[in-house]
């Protein structure tokens, strides 16, 4: 019954009779049509939603029902995340699998200069290094550094994948951080190593910026499990 | 409402006290527990279906009701399927994508020579062999190659992430491949290409299965989008 209304909008988008911006039929309208129940389109509604590709609004306004959104990486991050608290995917595979991205993004990145991304991955750093920021919104920035550098590739799976890996090990990231016996001092190297891979993307040199954030993403990784071990503490 | 079971799930599941093969607890005891109505929960119940992480089933005997299960790759599907049929991600970044995390695959399995799932993979390979196999069936035998190869690596992540963009681009291809002028021809070099790449990952030539497995992926789409849009015909 759920797959009816999947389905359903899936060939919608294909065809082109559906496009982001739309709103859907209400819930009775759309029922009707599938000949379904009222509570089989309702829990079809709440799948589209956490996969990302609509937006429901209460109210009776313009913006009220179901919207078509574009918001691949959502979709993906919710899977992820729960595969990632089963245990069903190792962190250290999300790890690896970031440098893979990561690598080929800043390589493509490099050969492509967009400056109007470079500029603002430029003003996230710029943010990250107010000295009253709080933990907190230093890995959201951190995060969002990376995510704007795969979007610098030009390639939009591989930075909705990115988007998704980092959203999903965000929850991972925080204790560990906040574990480190000198967190001050690891704030000064990520902004420095920040700094530098930008500056290497910036200036074409492709095979610099994948040392540097290899080394960047590897050796974070390392201490946080070190110290979330307490060997370091 | 429906995130609270979301988040419910992915915190058993973290903490451990949910593992794959265990039931949820019944939708009435949920709702109890989460002070949410059962629609809701069964919403909750819904989301987490489509993400792979429960199978649910009808019926009263031990296996019914919701059960946890490990299928990542599952629900990073449905979102991939949903947004290139919105055209958020375009088919090309998709090539693209499967390049990169193919490449890497068979340079990583070249290293690691797992002959158990390297023998998975030529299995694959004879079935593909038999002159009677259907169009439908040899693109699943060819999509169940690749994944078998990207687990290979040794990354599960990789290997889902492959598993979900192989499987989103199912329902391009089949009409691609039908509309080829010469199929029978199509599918000897398909045959030839697959051999040839497991054979070198096999010796542990990695750059040789690496350019093999470029040439392939890039080789058929650039066909398969010619005869699509009637050039080859």
């Amino acid at each position: 019954m759920r797959d009816l209304v999947l389905r359903h909008v899936e060939g919608e988008l294909a065809s082109g009779r559906l496009h982001v911006g739309d709103h859907l039929p209400g819930e009775r309208a759309l029922g009707a049509q599938l000949g379904i129940s009222r509570p089989s389109v309702r829990e079809g509604i709440r799948v589209l939603e956490a996969m990302g590709v609509i937006r429901t609004a209460v109210g009776s306004g313009p913006d009220a029902g179901a919207v078509v959104v574009a918001n691949p990486s959502a979709g993906i991050t919710s899977a992820l995340r729960l595969h990632l608290a089963s245990s069903t995917l190792p962190v250290a595979d999300v790890v690896r699998t970031r440098v893979l991205l990561e690598t080929w993004s800043v390589r493509e990145a490099s050969r492509r200069a967009d400056v109007g991304v470079l500029d603002a991955a430029a003003a996230l750093l710029d943010a990250m290094d107010d000295a009253t920021v709080s933990l907190k919104d230093f890995l959201l920035l951190d995060a969002e550094f990376h995510v704007t550098l795969s979007r610098a590739s030009g390639n939009a799976v591989v930075a909705a994948i990115m988007a998704s890996l980092r959203e999903a090990i965000h929850g991972y990231l925080q204790p560990a951080a906040a574990g480190l016996p000198d967190w001050p001092a690891m704030a000064r190297r990520l902004r420095r190593q920040h700094r530098n891979v930008l500056t290497a993307v910036r200036a074409g040199e492709a095979e610099r910026a994948v040392r540097l954030v290899t080394r960047h993403i590897e050796g974070f990784d390392r201490t946080a499990r070190l110290g979330a071990s307490g060997r370091l503490s």
